[in-house]
């Protein structure tokens, strides 16, 4: 590996070598967790390199390829488990300079990877009154390529599930790192390939989007002073077929005493669901909350401009935003990703855990099924009384996606994607993309089931260079 | 009563009595069931009224109130149940000539009751994109207000449910039957007063309907051996929250050798699924087949435009229009309504029954879940054996939905509506209102576990006179 030599072929490509900017466009939101800011924290790159077309892009793969320096791909890094971390040193591959709208139809928009989500939903919505089904918290910062690569939901996922639904993702361009690097197209099934793939195996310079109708979407907050009640009513929302909501989550007491700015709105002790409502759905919803007996405690559209500018809006207080504002106030928490199959699973596990585990839902579909997707805040203690929570749960029937893991296999999935690794062979036969991220690349022989946490070799050289 | 009275008050409002054409008026599609066409076959009222303005709606209800003279609103007359059926003689209140788009929003539509539902979305169509969220098979003759008064839901209920979900109906304004008629708008919860109460409690003359995205729909038809696979693959394609599809109907053979006009595209023997899909996830959706093993017979985006001209669109060969294809082959078959939780249950009724109730189900989402709704047609041989199949069904777990009855509470309510009888005293306290329909207003005190039919009084009489 000679970065030096790497750096010589990129010709006018924007390069950053200043250590202290690389090491900050090095990190993620890896620090959420504990246990990941003990590994990762030293991780760092050499350099920054910012192409801003497609021959750009194959340029710097090339160059890396014949160099055998590691390429880790970023958008905003605004993921949470050191997706876009380089735990292998080499080049950070910056890919926010490719952030144009490429194309916009009544029900689709085709974009580069680097376009930021708000910035796609604000053009879509001025030319056919479409916006993406999905986005995270992070929406006003993340990138459609980081998206696609890193993240799995969010926003929108109450009604349309996840990215990794057939349907989710229309198409996508990607560059394999070769001798001579390939633009590929990817569609149908072929798109599970790079998806959620962290960019181990091609990098996605383009993403074709389907687009649902955009609304002006009204923020709600209601309280009840029961979450297990909470629980229901949020269901019963997601439930009704009739009612349009992009968005519905449950945060128990005393979560919402991290909101903030929102707290002259918020009632002591209460526990609250956040929602988006369509401006169609209001009236219905005001009364399937009257039904449930809900504290409507928040209403933007009736809120004043003065409001809306100081109050941030009600996804940035839910998903990973949730425990973002709980680690503002309080830095020794952090959080898990669970599924909980009915209510009375989220009974028994907020009556075990109490108020170690202040439990944070977002509803979501699944497979067409309204679920309660878990991402509770977690009192951390030690790492081991944190792989005692996940046990707790998963004696009791619900399952745990650990977000303090950096790898593919061990965090969401849980086993190696097959269709991931094979093409990882095609597009990146020497392993130079996002090294240390697929387990099944790095050590095929690993056994996931042995209960202890893979760690990637090339961590603690890099870490010495 | 006296109809000659009530006729001299109405002035220069439009009126038929011409006895074949009022009599051509006064029937829906009861035919459809053996035993309502023995009991409605004679039912006609004595003219035909048809206002233009509220204005004059009000003139004829103030008559009707004075002279006693019964009311039978209509749109269409596109129901099967006599919904529109003058059970007590009268007049009937022809709505069709109140036709107008009244407002259009990106979100929203208001319309008279009168206004095609066709028309109504080729309006939005232009204007936003925007389409109401379902329509009944007979979409290019149906009324908005006949719709909503005698109907439930249809091609686009395995997305958004029914008429009677929160938020699917956001306002109507009705016309009250009293000295003076008062005009009354309903939103919120007091929607279900007067939605599918058949007109009994007060004339609807204006909605406010929620827009979904308006899309190309393309037609599939997709064969498959096995019609329980069928089923499965259907029930699939519903549970995929990214797939956009608007219809989705098994039916099994012998039914596909109904559709006439089809039979080029499609095999002996095969059952088939009936689907609408969004441009947007056909590419999506085709890998869904694949993976089904289904075998594509038909896609609308590929046919010629002279195969478009010829065949109908694929939501006229189901829901009811499924069963009026089948009679316009053999005459003597008719269907039931019916609901099965699970392909489990599908798959009992027809191993139970055979080819005496050929099954036809409707994909659609009830209270969020993806159900069975089953149409299937029946080989009719009397009325006893026609009560033997529903109590197999209701053995079996499953269901039934009595379409051989012309009561509200004796088909899809089983039990009075208190909100719509409570409202019928206030807005129709004379009881002129399309008499006969509502059991728990005629006769307050009939039991309906006794398993008898309730006969109208009034029916007999009017056939009389």
């Amino acid at each position: 590996m000679s970065i030096e030599a790497f750096r010589a072929e990129l010709g006018d490509i924007p390069q950053e070598d200043n250590p202290r900017i690389v090491q900050q466009r090095s990190r993620d939101h890896y620090w959420y967790s504990p246990v990941l800011k003990a590994k990762l924290d030293h991780v760092t790159a050499e350099v920054v390199v910012s192409p801003r077309t497609i021959d750009e892009v194959k340029t710097v793969l090339r160059a890396a390829f014949r160099h055998d320096v590691a390429i880790t791909p970023r958008g905003a890094g605004t993921g949470n488990y050191g997706q876009a971390m380089p735990l292998a040193g080499g080049a950070m591959l910056n890919l926010m300079n490719m952030d144009k709208v490429l194309s916009i139809e009544p029900d689709r928009v085709r974009a580069q990877a680097g376009a930021v989500l708000e910035k796609i939903d604000h053009e879509t919505r001025q030319a056919v009154r479409g916006e993406l089904r999905f986005h995270p918290s992070t929406y006003r910062m993340a990138s459609l390529g980081g998206f696609i690569a890193g993240g799995s939901g969010g926003v929108g996922s109450v009604r349309w599930g996840g990215l990794r639904n057939l349907g989710s993702i229309l198409g996508l361009k990607i560059i394999t790192c070769e001798a001579e690097p390939r633009e590929l197209d990817l569609t149908g099934e072929d798109i599970l390939k790079v998806a959620h793939a962290y960019g181990t195996n091609g990098i996605i310079v383009e993403a074709e989007m389907p687009l649902a109708p955009a609304h002006d979407w009204v923020d709600m907050i209601v309280g009840f002073d029961d979450f297990i009640e909470a629980c229901r009513f949020a269901e019963g929302v997601a439930l009704q077929d009739g009612l349009l909501v992009k968005e519905v989550s449950p945060c128990a007491a005393p979560i919402p005493g991290y909101f903030n700015r929102h707290q002259p709105y918020l009632k002591q002790d209460q526990s609250v669901v956040l929602l988006m409502v369509a401006p169609v759905a209001v009236p219905a919803l005001e009364l399937f909350i009257s039904h449930h007996a809900g504290d409507l405690r928040f209403r933007s559209d009736n809120a004043t401009e003065d409001e809306l500018r100081r109050l941030p809006p009600v996804y940035e207080l839910a998903w990973n935003h949730t425990t973002l504002r709980a680690l503002k106030v309080d830095p020794t928490v952090t959080y898990l990703q669970t599924r909980y199959p009915t209510v009375e699973h989220v009974r028994r596990i907020v009556d075990l855990l109490g108020d170690e585990l202040p439990m944070h839902i977002e509803i979501t579909r699944q497979d067409g099924k309204v679920t309660f997707a878990g991402l509770p805040l977690v009192r951390y203690t030690t790492e081991e009384r944190l792989e005692e929570i996940i046990r707790i749960h998963e004696d009791n029937g619900c399952d745990v996606f650990n977000p303090h893991r950096y790898t593919l296999e061990e965090g969401g999935m849980k086993r190696t994607d097959q269709r991931q690794l094979a093409f990882k062979r095609e597009a990146d036969p020497k392993g130079v993309l996002n090294p240390g991220k697929m387990v099944a690349w790095e050590n095929p022989d690993f056994d996931f089931s042995a209960g202890k946490a893979w760690l990637f070799d090339g961590l603690n050289p890099v870490h010495a260079a």
